[in-house]
């Protein structure tokens, strides 16, 4: 599976930030990838105060992912919660997943939390599940998936700290033998903050197979296939050696 | 809380082995640390199928506690198991956790594992939770700590792999807001392999406050307190926020 990663800067501007979508996914498409990461809420730009759902943006979606034929993962607003949805290539919506961990004040006060009811999308042969920013930061979210049969965890997200994404990621890929994607905003956020970029791609062994910087444009494309999680999960496979009967985690 | 980690390689003679711990008892004193952390099954050295429990060991351990007034952590055989002590500064010995994930088929052919049940000791102000080596892999056993309120994770370990210390133990320390230590031995392991040194403290950010390097003893001493807990809380604090009801990772 050939999987594109896409950082980039959203504006307040739907059609300004589906312009710059579109040309993300023609770069993800010419590179020959199979499916496409984007940040959250990219299509509204990330402002919980302020973004609203709009029924027509996800037919555009649809209609650019079936004509650069690639498949994308996008943020929107959707029925008072935040959501992601995978978009097949040829523009069939496979699925939505609501973001389960709100964080901070200004999203618990904007919009309701999701149930945690899995999205899992086949793509070229892996098993996807789809997070939302906060979400990875807890590990049960990423196990969860994995138990469920994830082969690659792709989260968008807007963050302004890059120590998630050094720290907490690496560990969610290993712990789990997954691969996992995180594309980031850059640029200015809310409350005066900079969204942190490092966006990037973790092998099933934990490794940092692409990385981006903090403050610009950046397409990550990797190659994640099945011999790679074949591997990591010879070295050691967690999830049949859990013990849950010991675990004291309610 | 002053805490000292000691990486140091054990023999086949346990003698040798208790006036190795003896004197890094001494340095970690000298040094002002409150506990002492030393590696997995340290005191017989780590060859599951060669070492077996001897009641003769502990009350020379809790001796040399009292005598040079440090708390200690030691692992040990016992009644078929791996553990870990922990034994007062005055000698007590204050309880006993039995390795619940037990490492590959030497180990597992060897040793029962054991239930979860939980150690939580309370040293200089601070809780502190025991784990042993491949337990700390699983992001279950530290949630299940932090949950019953530990401050401190304490881990001796015998490992060949030095990615665990560097991926997965920043990671279970910024998930959970805990402080961290992880003691490894050095120097020749069973099956021809080498132990991969690399012992360390990680703080309730998930940063590195000290790491030995692979192949030499080394008496780490970092103090944590609860203010470091405290400010680390207050950037995020993970288990409030947990979504119980939503995880599916029985």
């Amino acid at each position: 599976m050939r999987l594109a990663v896409a950082q980039r800067a959203a504006t307040a501007d739907v059609a300004g930030n589906l312009a710059v979508l579109e040309r993300a996914a023609a770069g993800a498409a010419r590179a020959g990838a199979d499916l496409l990461l984007t940040p959250e809420l990219f299509t509204t730009g990330y402002d919980p105060g302020r973004v609203h759902a709009d029924p027509a943006v996800l037919p555009r979606v649809a209609d650019l992912a079936r004509r650069h034929g690639v498949a994308l993962v996008v943020s929107e607003p959707h029925e008072g919660a935040i959501t992601a949805v995978v978009v097949d290539r040829d523009g069939t919506v496979r699925g939505r997943y609501v973001k389960t961990h709100l964080y901070g004040d200004a999203e618990r006060a904007a919009f309701r939390p999701g149930d945690g009811t899995p999205l899992l999308v086949d793509v070229a042969g892996l098993r996807v599940g789809v997070l939302v920013c906060f979400d990875v930061e807890f590990p049960e979210t990423v196990r969860g998936l994995a138990l469920a049969g994830a082969d690659v965890v792709v989260v968008p997200t807007a963050i302004c700290d890059a120590s998630v994404a050094r720290v907490l990621l690496p560990a969610r890929a290993y712990e789990n033998r997954v691969a996992l994607a995180y594309a980031n905003h850059h640029g200015p956020a809310p409350d005066g903050q900079t969204f942190s970029g490092g966006s990037l791609v973790v092998g099933p062994d934990g490794r940092v197979l692409a990385a981006a910087g903090a403050d610009a444009d950046a397409l990550l494309v990797v190659d994640v296939d099945a011999q790679d999680l074949h591997r990591a999960r010879e070295v050691v496979d967690y999830l049949p050696l859990r013990r849950v009967e010991t675990y004291r985690i309610r």
